[in-house]
Order: structure tokens, then sequence, then C-alpha cells
């Protein structure tokens, strides 16, 4: 890494960061948005990707195939001028439509009133357009283990089990932890029929099944990808067709006809269900050298649909600082560290709470009611109460922020709760003795 | 590492477990006490150490020089031979002496029923006697970064920066966390006076300073070594000679004397003060071969003295595993892991609590009230009224035992707090009833 220093020529009207070399490792989604966001600046940017350039590469087994794009992503696909394109595509997500026992469906919209949804999008396709902006396939270059390359500031978007995390994680002061859960998951397909979707189309599908669930998420060629998540115990103790069938047949009997016997049998054998595991680190830069962004710097399980919008907001967030006047690059990296890590681990959290809710919450009653009031209040106080999942999806309020607004949320309710039953039992008491009196009349 | 397979010869008389060759890495307490164990089974057992041998080193700055040897290391030694030989030379520490910071000093007694106590046993001569009951400085082999070796089994004793958990970090479900405080801490040395001990020797000397402490332990050479643990912030503000004096006079007025101003401005200001972390994961081996011992499986920050004792606790325990008759290298090493991590995890944490106790809570009357308590419940009740501290230091009871029941006792004396608290109420109360009638009379 070149030594060079980094000063602020501090003309207090532009960034004062001068323009350097950069290397950016890995050209996934949030890789090669954040090459974009520099070549744009004007930077000198080398992007580099260890895997085959995705274009012509075939779908890669174990890493999904589509993905739920809200706020975050969109506003930082929109600061890239991207965000018509990919929405011109990607299929809108109205609500969770969920899937009982028994085969019977019904919809919880997730914002009933101001009609904002998720959008699914193919990684493969917001990959290429991605790197299509910025990158032929000539300029994207390799990443090898031995290779030796010279760069002022390396970009981390090299993923969960990132190269550059692995150097930084050796110094002083460096947090770190991994934790993997105890369920895998398996990726199977609802293929379309008849050139159309087997199910609604505008929908994220949940099979709730308190341990364990399945969801599925529409794609451009009207099938739906669906993710088995469960105990890697369950899986193992699936051995045979047969048990496999009984097992779909006991949990999932309404999308078993639909998934197809013989093509599920195929895809469930044929790969091994994929670990899940949670990241967390602080801080995310070293120096003015290095920086990590996206899951390199906060993998999270896929619960809340926030991988992908959490790091392409990383990059919303570390340009937005590194614009402003007069800042050096090491404060611009520090700021990002210090403006970000308690976000990031507050989603990290939120995404294994919210797979909980999933699987188990959603069915409950308590959960019905809670979304109700929710829904209720949001409807009259849109700009004060935002519910928990529409402030995390439908803004781009800081992560932390949602939690902290849920805290309160629910202290007001809980306070409205006893009210209501101070006052009903004062109202009770009040009566009864009324009552008494007129009895004594 | 070699690939031949570990069978059970299930004889059912003794440990099933052939006789391997065993690659221990890391020469310090633990690694010298694991390689003694092998060898004394029978096993081939190379022994590794990156650094020089330390009988012919000089003491490497940064490692305290003395720990306090407790319960769980003497155990451990007893089982091969060597307690008696380092309880001879150590020093019996039987309780803190808490210096105020007008220089007053109190006694707080370990265990005034039992007289159990600590003993202050030197870093070097403990290694030593490890190395020496199985060692030739000859026999010690280089442990270096391209080298190559073969053996069945590899113990990782190898330190909170460990190079065999390095490696096992990239395996599928190894959950990993590493946590820096934001305290540092630097050694100081009260040296002896007259060929006498400055302070009373059989002491563990803490000065507690709510966000700050310095603690003293004493030496075979009668100078004491002294450990001062502070944010680095405040570190870092202690710029001169001046800030420094000027310190020690505002906190530690009466070490100042015995540490000698000339001698403490050359220690403080010739090294830098040392990160402390806490590392903690899980699984601790792979397979059957591989297995972390020590800090490299728990490294914790150093205030409960319990490092060095739940490294030679693993020992213990994973021998007495390896004995058992019938068991296979592989079950052993998962029972390992499996018996040991929550109550590894377990210690980590109460370290990091005991910082607090230490520094804040030692001075509070609350915390004089519930140890004269608890010291008065443990006089009645020996066997089962253990306080938390006793039973991590003077037993060998599972630390996360020690833990559920401190919560127990916490229960018991807040019950028998509301007990007294509603008889006080109710005599009151009829006491003043009582006065009344007398009145009327």
């Amino acid at each position: 890494m070149s030594e060079k220093l980094v000063q602020s020529t501090g003309n207090g009207l532009h960034s004062s960061i001068p323009k350097l070399n950069v290397a950016v490792i890995g050209a996934g989604l949030v890789g090669s948005l954040a090459a974009l966001n520099f070549a744009r600046k004007g930077y000198e940017v080398d992007l580099y990707e260890y895997r085959q350039d995705i274009r012509t590469a075939e779908l890669v087994q174990g890493r999904s195939i589509n993905l739920a794009l809200s706020q975050r992503g969109r506003e930082a696909l929109a600061e890239v001028g991207l965000e018509d394109e990919i929405l011109s595509t990607a299929i809108p997500m109205r609500g969770r439509m969920l899937h009982d026992i028994k085969g019977n469906t019904s919809i919880v919209l997730y914002d009933p009133c101001t009609k904002q949804c998720l959008y699914s999008v193919g990684r493969k396709h917001l990959n290429e357009v991605l790197l299509n902006a910025g990158y032929t396939s000539k300029s994207l270059k390799p990443f090898q283990e031995d290779a030796e390359a010279k760069a002022d500031l390396i970009v981390g978007c090299d993923g969960a089990f990132s190269a550059v995390r692995q150097q930084m994680i050796k110094n002083y002061g460096f947090n770190f932890s991994q934790e993997y859960i105890e369920h895998g998951y398996l990726e199977l397909c609802i293929p379309a029929k008849n050139n159309e979707f087997q199910m609604p189309a505008n929908y994220l599908h949940i099979w709730p099944r308190d341990t364990f669930m399945m969801i599925a998420l529409p794609n451009q060629d009207k099938s739906f990808t669906v993710t088995l998540s469960m105990p890697f115990k369950v899986f193992s103790d699936i051995k045979t067709p047969k048990d496999l069938l009984e097992f779909f047949i006991k949990y999932y009997v309404d999308a078993l006809p639909l998934l197809g016997e013989e093509r599920l049998i195929k895809d469930f054998f044929k790969s091994k269900p994929q670990y899940l595991l949670s990241i967390k680190c602080n801080p995310y830069h070293y120096k003015s050298k290095a920086v990590l962004l996206g899951d390199a710097a906060h993998a999270m399980v896929p619960y809340y649909g926030q991988g992908m919008n959490a790091g392409m907001e990383d990059c919303s967030l570390l340009f937005s600082i590194i614009n402003q006047t007069g800042i050096t690059l090491d404060k611009a990296l520090l700021q990002f560290t210090e403006s970000r890590w308690r976000d990031a681990h507050a989603i990290c959290d939120l995404a294994m709470y919210n797979y909980v809710e999933m699987r188990d919450l959603t069915k409950r009653v308590t959960f019905k009611c809670r979304k109700f009031l929710d829904t209720t209040l949001f409807r009259f106080f849109p700009t004060i109460w935002v519910p928990l999942y529409n402030s995390v999806s439908f803004t781009t309020m800081p992560y932390n922020k949602c939690i902290a607004n849920r805290k309160w949320q629910d202290k007001i309710l809980r306070n409205i709760f006893y009210a209501v039953l101070s006052g009903a039992l004062v109202t009770g008491t009040a009566l009864y003795v009324m009552n008494l009196q007129n009895f004594d009349r």
C-alpha cells in the first residue's frame, strides 16, 4: 500500500481529498456501486474480483438469486442515476402472503397507508447494470491471493469472508465477531406455468412453521425462488425422497404441487444447505488506507431483507462524508466508522430477531393486534408513528433510531393499555357502587 | 496434518485413543503443561515455540511477570506432581489490601473461614518448572511461519493471537469474537528496600479509583509488580514527568515514595500501555485434528486472576475426558468443547465484570455489607453458601455453576431483605397500635 500522504488542501469549496488511486476489492453489488461512485468523482479506480465476471458467469449456487430492494438501496441507486432502470424491471411486493399449514393464505400489506412496497430484483441483473455503468469485462481486474498491486486506498467489498478484513483483524483495537446460526437454507424453485406465475406475484410469500419456515420471491421469468430455512438437524433428518415428500405434505402441502415433486427432489438433494452467519466489527477503517463496506463490514442473516440495502447505504453515507468540504481522507474514514457501526450492529441484531418474527410471530394473534394498532396509528400520524418494519424498509432513518422509535412506541402502547385498564376498573367499580346504592334504595 | 484415522480399539479397559503424534503449539504455561500431560500418557509430543526458550530469555515486556495461582491451577499442577514444588516458593496472598486516595489501608480477607488464599507465582519460574519436567532446551522445537511439520493432533496453546485458531476461524460454524476494552495497562515496580518488602507481602494490593485502578502482587525477590490499569485517554494525557508525578500525588500518594520518582518516570515512559482483550470461540476443536487450550480458546481481561487457572483447568478437563475408557479422539475433543465453552464464556464475562468491582465497588458500603453477609453465611454453611469469588478461586466448581450459585444467593438475600422489612413493618405497626391502646387507657 502506498504511503503517500493525504493532506487537506483546505480550499473550503470542494472536498479536499485529492484524487487517489482506489482499489475496490470485490465486484459484487456493493463493490460495483462503490467503484462507480469513486469513478464518477474522478478517482482512479481498479475494481478487483476473484470470481468470474458475473456477466459471463453461470449462476453461482449458494448466493440468493433474487433480493428485496427497499428504500435505502433505491436511494443509493438514485444517487448514481440507476434507480429507474432497476425499478423498471423489478417486481413490486406489496406485502406478505402467509400460507398456513393447511394451505390457506392471508395477506399482511407492508404499508396500507402510503402503499410503499419492496421490489424483487435479480442479483445478476442488478450487478450487471452496476458493472455496465462503469466497467467493460476487460477493465475488471482479477483478484488473486499472491498478486501484488498498489493503491492509496483499499475498499474491501469482498463479502462476509473478506480478505481485506482478515488483514485488519490483526490490528490492536479491532473488535470483531462472527456468529453462525443453527439454521441453514436451501434454494428451490417454483417454475412458471404456461408462462404465468403460479402464485400471486406481488407478494413475498411466507410459510411460517415456528422453528422453521419457507419464503418465496417472484422472478422476472415468472418463476419464484423459494428459500427453505430450518435447523441443520431437520435438513439432515430428510434422507430419502420419501422423507422429503412426507415432510412437504406435512408442512408445505400447498407448495408441493407448485414446486413439482420431481424437481423438488432433484433440487433438494443436489446441494447441501448453506450456512448463515452474522458478522460485526468496529472500526471499519484503517487510517486513510482501507475501509470495509457491505457484508465485509456487517454480514447479517437474510431475514430483514436489509443486507444489500445496508451495504448500498454504506456507499451513500461514505460519499456524503467524503463530499464534505475540507475533510481529509483519514478523518472521513474515521467519521464513517463512527457514524455507521451502531446502526450496522443494530440491523444485524434486527435481522436475527426478524427470523423469529417471520417463522413464528406472524402467525400469532398478538402480532396481528400489534400490526393493526401500528397500521392505524401510522394512518393517522404518518410522520410520527412509523412502525419498525416501515422505518427500516421504507425510510433512511438510521437503524439505531428505528429501534429507539420502536421502544418509544412500545412504551406509549403499554401506558395506553394501563390507562385503559385502569379506566375500565374505575368505571366498573363506580358502576358497581352505584348499583349497590340503587339496590340500597 | 496427517490424515491417519483415529479409531477406537474398544477394549473397554483403557482409553482407546491410540498413541499419536501430538504437536503442541506454544510452550507457555498451558502449552508446557499440556505437553507434559501428553508425554506422561506415552504420546509422541513435539512442543513448538516461536519465542526464545523462556529459560534462556530475558523477561518479555508486556506479559505480566507474576500471576495469582488459585485452586484450578493448583489441581492441574497436582495432577502432574508439581503443585508442592510451585507452592514452596509461591507467596500466599490472604486477601485484598485496599489503599484509599489518602493512603489509608484496609484489609478484606478472601476467606476468613477456611483461610484459603491465592498464591503469587512468577511466570518465568512456573514456566521453567513445567518445561524442565519434560523438556531440555534442545528438545523444544522452533515454530516458524513457513515451516512444515506433521502430526496427528495439533494442540493450539499459542495464546490470544493463536495461529492455530486463525486456521480454524475459516471453518463453517466456528463462532468467534474478539473484544478490546478501552483500558490499557502498564507494569511498574516497587523494589525491595534493605532486602525487605516495602508493603505487607501477603496481600494483593489494590488502589481502586472508580474509572481506573492500580494493583500490586509480591515477588520472590521482595519487590512488587505493580499494574496500572486505566483508559488509554488517561495514559495519553500524561505527557511529561511533571504530569506523571502530579497524577501519582493526586491518586496514588502512598505508592509514590515506594515506587520512587526516578524509577517510576523511567518505567512509565519507556513503554506504551498494553491492550487488553477478551476472546471467545466455539467449538474448540476440529474433528480429531486440532484443539485449542488456554488463551487461544478464551483469552480474558486479567481482573479475576483466572486466565492461567482456566487454561490449566482446560488441561485437567481434556485429560479427564481422554482418560475415559473406550472414547475415541474425535468424540473426546467434541466432548471437551461441549463441556467447556459455556464455562469459558462465563469466566470471560466474570473477568470483565470484576474490573468494575475491583476499581469501583470494593470501595462502596453496599459491597462491604454484601461481603460481610457472604462471609457470615459462608462461616455457618461452608458447603452450601460459597460466595462467588470463593467458588471461582477456591473450588473447581464449573464457572457457569458459580454464576448460577450467585444468582440463587442474590434471590435468597433479596427475599430475606423483604421478609425482614415486612417483619419490621408489622412489628412497628403492632407496637404503634398497642401504644395507642395504652394511650387510650
